[in-house]
C-alpha cells in the first residue's frame, strides 16, 4: 500500500492487520459448530478500512463462511459498515466506535432470490491487548435476534 | 487454494483470475475521467466466485473506487451477485450468464446514512479471447439509468 492512513480512519486503526483465532456458532435451526477464522483489515489511504473475513470448520477444515466489505469512519464516533456475504446477503450497518469497542446494528439486510431469509444482524467487537473479541446476533428464518457467533482472535500480523 | 472448482460454478469459470486494464467514466454530475483497473475472481471450492475490484486515476494514480463481493452461479443460466462499495453502497444484482456474456441488473441498492443516493445499477460483461469488456449504467442523485463506466481489461494471470 504505502499510503498514509487517512486521518478520518484513525479511530479504526486499532483494527488494522490480520487476526486469527477460533469461534463458536449456534442458532435454533442448526447444530452448534466450532470454526477457525481469519479477519483482515487494511487501508488504501482513504477514509475507510477494507475488510475480508473467512471461516473454516474446526472439525474438517472445510470452508464455511466469508464476508467482505468496507468499514467507514464517520465523525463523532460513528461508524458505517457495508458487507457482502457469499450466501447472497448484503448488509448495511451503523453504530459507534468508542476507544477499541464497536457496536453495530444492521439498518438494511437485503438478499438475492435464492438466499436464506436473514432480517437483522447485530455485532459487538472489542480489542483488548492484542485480542479481538466479537459476538454476532442474528434474526433469521422467523427467529428474532438470537446469539449466533462468538469468537476470539489474536493479532497475527500488521499487514 | 487447491480445492477443485465447484461444479455449479463452472458457468462462471471464464471469469477466474486477475484482469488488468483501462476504463472511462462519465456521469451528468461529474467531469469524465479515465481509470486503471484490476479485477480478481477466485474460488474456494464453493458454488460462488469471490470478487474484488480496484480502480485508480490514470491521471495521478490516486485510488478511486473499489468493490468486493460474491458472484453466485444459479441453475439454468442465472446469476446472483452481492457487492459492497466503499462509498457506502451495497448492491444485490441478478441476471444471466450465456457462454461468456453476463447481464446483470440490481434488484436492491441500499446505502448508509452518509452515502450518495445510488438507486439502480446495470452491468454488461463479456470475455472474448482473453479480453474482458464491461459497461455499467447507473441511476443516481435524480438521474435515470445513464452510462457511467466502460472498460477493457486483459487476462493478467490465472491466480
Amino acid at each position: 500500500m504505502g499510503s498514509a492512513l487517512h486521518p478520518d480512519a484513525a479511530p479504526l486503526s486499532f483494527l488494522l492487520g490480520t487476526w486469527a483465532g477460533e469461534g463458536h456458532g449456534e442458532f435454533p435451526t442448526i447444530d452448534s459448530f466450532d470454526y477457525t477464522e481469519e479477519i483482515r483489515f487494511w487501508h488504501v489511504g482513504k477514509p475507510f478500512l477494507a475488510y475480508a473475513q473467512r471461516t473454516w470448520s474446526t472439525e474438517d477444515e472445510r470452508p464455511l463462511h466469508g464476508e467482505s466489505g468496507y468499514w467507514r469512519a464517520i465523525p463523532r464516533g460513528r461508524l458505517e459498515v457495508v458487507l457482502a456475504h457469499p450466501n447472497g446477503i448484503v448488509e448495511v450497518a451503523e453504530g459507534t466506535v468508542e476507544g477499541t469497542e464497536i457496536e453495530l446494528a444492521s439498518v438494511t439486510v437485503a438478499r438475492t432470490g435464492t438466499a436464506k431469509e436473514v432480517t437483522s444482524l447485530q455485532r459487538s467487537l472489542q480489542v483488548r491487548g492484542g485480542t479481538l473479541l466479537y459476538d454476532l446476533h442474528m434474526a433469521a428464518v422467523g427467529h428474532p435476534l438470537t446469539k449466533h457467533l462468538t469468537a476470539e482472535l489474536r493479532h497475527a500480523s500488521s499487514g
